[in-house]
């Protein structure tokens, strides 16, 4: 931000008072017409104001924005989060963060943005990721630990999400195998870790995290709509997006350490406590194919194991998962 | 390379005679500083010429290249190496075909380098990649499988080069877990997987493989003289690395249809009769720290498994070995 004066400090500063177009522009050393343009350019970045002739502009609603600075103040975290990049817009906060990591950031090190023009689902799908509406954020991770483990870190990572939003907004999501977020069988949130690795040993993973935070019913193109929903509609009122990102890295965090310490044992009853796959008869589309049966357990590193119909017992380690009846 | 007819077109065409700056300069239509020029600058590529007075020049000696179309003509493979780029220089293979493949060049794409001003190891480390001197290369492979079985790809892959590296050339290099190749404890090539994840699915992996062919022993800076060696030295005569770089992509993909349609059994089985490190008492340091004992076999998954003094099994998934006694 510039040091001038800006329309938008005096507005801001003026939140009650209306402000004539005469005084703005003789307190801000520009034309009525830079005025009125200037105007025009906050409402379209969500601005709103009151306009009445012969008394002039007052603001009387911004859009909510995730204040880095705020977050910060919000984190109760030792290294999660506490390096921040904020961005108005991005491509992909997944990039932006595997740049960063390439560029040796730190663990710990969160790129959030208000809006993704590209933004990653699996398998190349897109990830719909509308301005001001969402959380749409990738956090660098540098776990000392082989490659062979990372499908437990991809649910250690699902699990510190539903514990987050649970906890923050009461909406009861669970977790599908191995980490989507779901309430009454919608999508609220996906996650989807990528990881860089020299054979065994890996070099660094992003963790990106979409959580549809306040999105409403007609935010959603068409598609979407039968297997979409938010935390707005599910909670019936607007979520603090700063209080949900500080508490998900909060829990990443604790899991993080939780797991480092005593092994995957601990994360995978958690995992198990809030999946809404196990004890139901599903089919996992493999890239070995269709796999159908009852959704067991987890097994120690991490994969579902599957009872098929003649009694087997397959662990199922990647693959989407269909909830059968 | 450009249609007009170059100094080194016309020398090659005449390798017995002496060609004068005089003729030379007239055929070429440049002058005789630009002849002479031009012979400075191949002799820097090396090229070795014999210049008499009054007789002019004849080219007695060039180095040796890999001959992208004559590689074509000897490759017997469904499509590893087919698709091939080989580079004067490159900072570092692994780079160019890990861009290759973001831009979506098929499985079995090869990038050959004459020289590597980057060349990678493991760990960061740099990988010693001078010109002409050895085989420098990187495959992008798209293994329809999870993240979950890399590390047996990472075996596979050194059974592969061990293969080739025995057919073609008679050295009987074996395998140090897990996937050095060693000539009498010392090192004569290296290989190095990256891969690229989406949770557990693999959107491509790079087998960088670095073999010490032509190098001979003064070529080495002194650090590496004690624990390095190559082709050259231990059979005694130059290799052809066309024929090398061929056996490998016949032998790899061989192997990898073998363990797509079997599994791993058969792979492991190859392993474990090309190691160097099964059956001895080794020291391996993981990022949990040393882990010491007897090196027993390859589990299911590609862990080593080591059996400690108080005969515990413990499965290594990662780390550096080092042979004791």
């Amino acid at each position: 931000m510039s040091e001038k004066l800006t329309l938008l400090d005096l507005l801001l500063a003026n939140p009650q008072k209306f402000l004539s177009g005469e005084e703005i522009s003789r307190r801000l050393s520009v034309s009525r017409t830079a005025v009125w343009k200037q105007i025009n350019k906050l409402r379209e970045a969500g601005y709103e104001f009151e306009a009445v002739p012969n008394k002039g502009y007052r603001i009387v609603n911004q859009p909510e924005r995730i204040d880095p600075s705020a977050l910060k103040k919000t984190l109760k975290t030792k290294t999660f989060g506490l390096k921040l990049d904020v961005l108005e817009t991005s491509v992909s906060t997944q990039e932006e963060a595997r740049e960063l990591a390439e560029a040796g950031a730190p663990e710990g090190t969160l790129v959030v943005a208000e809006e993704q023009t590209g933004g990653k689902g699996r398998m190349g799908r897109k990830w719909f990721s509308p301005k001001g509406k969402g959380i749409w954020m990738s956090l660098v991770l540098k776990p000392a630990q082989p490659l062979h483990y990372m499908p437990q870190l991809t649910l250690l990572t699902g699990v510190a999400v539903c514990r987050a939003v649970r906890r923050v907004t009461g909406v009861m999501a669970g977790l599908k195998w191995p980490n989507d977020l779901l309430v009454d069988g919608r999508k609220i949130c996906g996650i989807l870790l990528e990881s860089a690795a020299e054979d065994e040993y890996v070099r660094y993973c992003i963790a990106g995290i979409g959580i549809s935070a306040n999105l409403d019913a007609e935010d959603y193109p068409d598609e979407l709509k039968p297997v979409a929903t938010s935390l707005k509609i599910e909670a019936g009122e607007a979520i603090d997006r700063v209080q949900l990102i500080a508490a998900v890295m909060e829990e990443f965090e604790a899991l993080y350490d939780l797991y480092r310490q005593e092994g995957f044992a601990p994360i995978a009853l958690l995992w198990e406590a809030l999946s809404v796959t196990l004890g139901k008869q599903v089919t996992v589309y493999t890239a070995a194919g269709p796999v159908t049966g009852h959704a067991k357990k987890l097994d120690h590193s991490g994969a579902l194991t599957i009872v098929t119909e003649d009694g087997r017992e397959l662990p199922v380690f990647s693959g989407d998962v269909e909830l059968r009846r």
